[in-house]
């Protein structure tokens, strides 16, 4: 089949996928599932594993490479092992992220990011920019009828992101209160969505480009801000003396400290994007009360969730398309921001 | 009235509090009541205030001094304002270290601590270190017959803090959890006792006095440890992979570092002790998915939760009694840590 | 000043309410305020009260006659207390259905409805059906400008039940989950509202009327069904299995029998309207896992947070105006069922 | 292998099991798993089937029988499947009642019961009143090192029950609280130890017999009742207005409807015991704000909670054993209430 590999990490990001023949994959156990692609979503994650960022972590042996980069896989199934029930070659799948296991504590609990012995496909395994992906049946929901692959698969860990990070957000959020939604990207879109869909606070949406605070107007956002050096006192003037929450979809280039700033007393701070670091005298922790969390990509249960409000036309992905061969491009384009909202690989 | 009272602040904290004789505080609102001092708690935040601490925040016009420092209070209802109805003179009462008013939002929500016309005598008004003392009605939890104001006082706001954090815990620790408390003194003695009685959670308490660590295991810890650079490695052993929860009663000197880094994946660290600072990558908040909280002292329902705790037996306050005119022996005593748990002045 | 005064309690509710001239209320503690009132729901509880349902209840000395019943009231300060400073004269308000004490430990907690020391205005003293209305700071939510009385009266306490009914069930409705909302009357059409400002939940509306399913179609719901013998068979067919969530504003005729056989296992039905009888083997508590729990008029917080809604546009009373000299004849409207929505008295 | 099986229903009870031999279960499917029973307790629900209560659910077409019935199983892995990775030959495990899918919806939430392709070993499948039983690798949790299968057998499924009950009780019982819990047989005495280990709330046992009474005590109840006619006025009396929460185990006989009307404003009243039927007026769900709750068998995370509970010593079962051979006289004896606590069959 055909996929894009990866051959060398690159702090500079100078480096090009390799598009080429490879194997197609087998199934080697009763559980698992071939998907036939139908579009893989390209996030920012592929950009820092190319960089090398997660190196330590996901390939502390040197051995990954070559590998298949594409972690937001959705298509069709098209074999299934022995012990599968639940889908059928032919089905329409989206793929949550991970392979998990059903046996362990976190399994069980429904935590599936917590997986002991979770396997995560385009990070620590061969991924979808590629004609076919092996998972297992516990990775899969169907799609309903006439959502088709390429509409979704960002949503399977963009999306699932996003979305449990609003899920959490929203609990907080009575009528009344506000929320902060700060980056309108590819993740910071579909939380504003999702908040929107899951509650009725205020939305303050926040980026530093034009063409993102269109798309937060469109979306429903109460508030648009620019950012930049004011926005600690632009929030607390609208929220007439702080946010209920603020979700922070960049964390870094100073916006993870200006997040926790514009908290009420007794608020909270999601960290969602990551590269910067949170510097908290512990006085300011306990004066205002406040509450800093990261929030990961989102369980089984999100996954299903989310489709529901896609199914409803409640939450949308706004995406560009890309020829699987045309990945470096996309890539290109994704590091100069030249496009809103996602990228999609076509095999 | 004898009342002790402070004169100047003094980051060394080599000033002494004069004992003197100050008018008697007056009835001027129909809600307020006139508190007898049965005994009042001294705090660590008293000597924080002393050295100038607070000062930006409690005294901005440098009106405040002289006055009667003093916040965990209880004593006999001497005299009551004419809208008064639950207490009359002679009921033995704590206080609620704030007088709020009742009808803002926070105050509705029961969250008394955000009030937003909140007086907290001993800190912005004058305190407890007197024999009498002026609140309001909205203050007072009745004592149970048998219960004396010397048990009791510190529970007003040290052992109010300390539930506060150990209830917010608590919900986070089913069996078969576990909870690492760092700092057995005037507050984690008591949120040792109170997590006890509110879960079954593993509890490994961390002090780095010997004595303290004795008090621990009297109170039924786990597993008590000495603290130091190989905390972290020693909890995660312990713990095989992280503790679910960690709450700091110290805040500085490192251990604010420390505590997060004890954390398994999805736990959470209340900061309660203070002075330190925060250093986080967001990428490990993300990775962890870890949340960071600050607590503050409990409101109303959480105080009348704690005094059924002490009147069932569950949590008491390891106390030390001086007379009022040996505060300034109790503050060196304090400061030179020559008792364990709390100091109570007795007017 | 002009007031509607209830002389005698007839189970036919053929007697009238007496249109009379009776002294203004005058302030007689610190925190009372006379209100002017702007407009005044009616309500099916008032039939109740004048057929004298609540009479053992209410009057159980036979002493509240005549008085003048109205609990659902908006208007303007027209005078304050002593001790009120939230409110002044001239602002305009709603009023909550109680007035509270603010020192007991329900009040404390937030839960005004549970205030040992509460009076209730229109049920057990003096309510809305006149030209002023005595009751106290506490009972009152500033109206946002350019609300008006009259659009928002019946929120007090039809839309206020509705509202905290609909909230409690958003909790257990996460996206992909179904809600049925029984009788889209007074409170059904505002819960309905809230219910879709609040979450993405499948909403099923049933009434037996067509005006009231017009109603409910236009408000969004998914689904509207006419009830009828066949209700739980096209519930449980619609929602595959049952809903997760039931809310019963009928409670009698054999609705409320119905209403939990429509829920799915682990299912919540909740039970706002009243007359019938729930008959429930406990063998299907326990095997469908199912719970029955009843809702009342929600509190000051969930009532600030209803108004929200409504500044926000999202929850509208659909209302029809009277004259106090029409009561009667609006009462009359009501029981033959001539308007959907609300009527509301303008003194 | 040597079995008791049931041959037939019988109303009266009067039917013996047979003890035969019959072939052992043999592994059909990856994931199965062979259990050597070391006990199985004895339950009520047992003696139900034996009755025929529960034929028109477990045996619609009348092929169950003959059968083994037996679902609270203890013992050593014997066997296990090809896909089988978390347990081996030799280790002591507790069986959860319930084999399930691992891929439906309810179990990627964590809540086993309702799961949709659930099998019940001892309901509708063979269960462990025999040498040897097949489950999966999902129904079991290893016992840690010096427990032994005879000491918590009842715990898979009374236990489980009675402490899924407490769990969701003790989340409503913040200190100063009362839970009433009725029957403090099988269920109860496990339920009164599970709400001592969770939270601090006055527990009030009832039973009609002294012998449980003295067991109550013994295990720490607050205060114990014998029931009758004026249970419901000694409840409201002790709690100084009625309970915030009942557990009934007892759930007949007209226990069921004094249970919910024993409760305080806002209390719950949790079903286990069944077999009457709940008779309540709508309005007084609404005027007390109460709810009424089914609460079935726990989910998998449960009972490992469960399990550390009784390996720390907090939560132990009162069991008398009986061998295989004697089941028929186990069963005669808890008809008439020979013993108290659990009766576990040793094969």
């Amino acid at each position: 089949m055909k996929a894009a590999r990866l051959y060398q990490y690159d702090p500079h990001l100078n480096v090009q996928l390799q598009i080429e023949e490879v194997p197609e994959p087998k199934i080697t156990a009763p559980d698992e599932v071939i998907v036939r692609i139908g579009a893989a979503g390209l996030c920012r994650t592929d950009l820092h594993i190319i960089e090398g960022v997660w190196r330590s972590i996901l390939d502390p042996d040197g051995k990954l490479l070559p590998y298949i980069p594409g972690h937001e896989n959705a298509g069709w199934v098209e074999e299934v092992g022995s012990a599968v029930t639940s889908v059928k070659p032919g089905d329409a799948v989206i793929c949550h992220p991970l392979r998990t296991c059903g046996v362990c504590l976190a399994c069980r609990q429904g935590e599936d990011m917590y997986c002991e012995r979770g396997v995560f496909p385009g990070l620590n395994a061969n991924g979808g920019f590629a004609e076919y992906l092996v998972t297992n049946e516990r990775a899969l929901v169907k799609l309903p009828d006439g959502v088709t692959p390429a509409d979704v698969a960002p949503l399977a860990d963009a999306g699932l992101t996003a979305y449990r990070a609003a899920k959490r957000a929203a609990k907080l959020l009575p009528p009344g209160t506000s929320c902060v939604i700060i980056g309108i990207g590819g993740l910071g879109h579909i939380a504003l969505q999702a908040l929107r869909a899951l509650c009725s606070a205020r939305i303050i949406a926040v980026d530093i480009s034009e063409a993102a605070r269109q798309l937060a107007r469109e979306l429903g956002a109460d508030h648009v801000l620019a950012g930049g050096p004011d926005l600690v006192a632009e929030v607390r003037e609208l929220t007439q003396g702080g946010a209920h929450v603020v979700i922070d979809f960049v964390g870094e280039a100073g916006v993870e400290q200006q997040s926790w700033q514009m908290l009420r007393r007794g608020g909270t701070h999601f960290v969602v994007g990551y590269g910067g670091k949170l510097e908290v005298p512990t006085v300011q922790m306990i004066f205002n009360e406040m509450a800093i969390a990261g929030s990961l990509v989102g369980n089984y249960t999100e996954l299903v969730e989310l489709m529901d409000l896609n199914a409803r036309g409640l939450v949308k992905v706004h995406t560009r398309q890309y020829r699987l061969g045309q990945i470096n491009q996309a890539i290109d384009d994704f590091k100069n921001r030249r496009y809103i909202g996602r990228a999609v690989i076509i095999p």
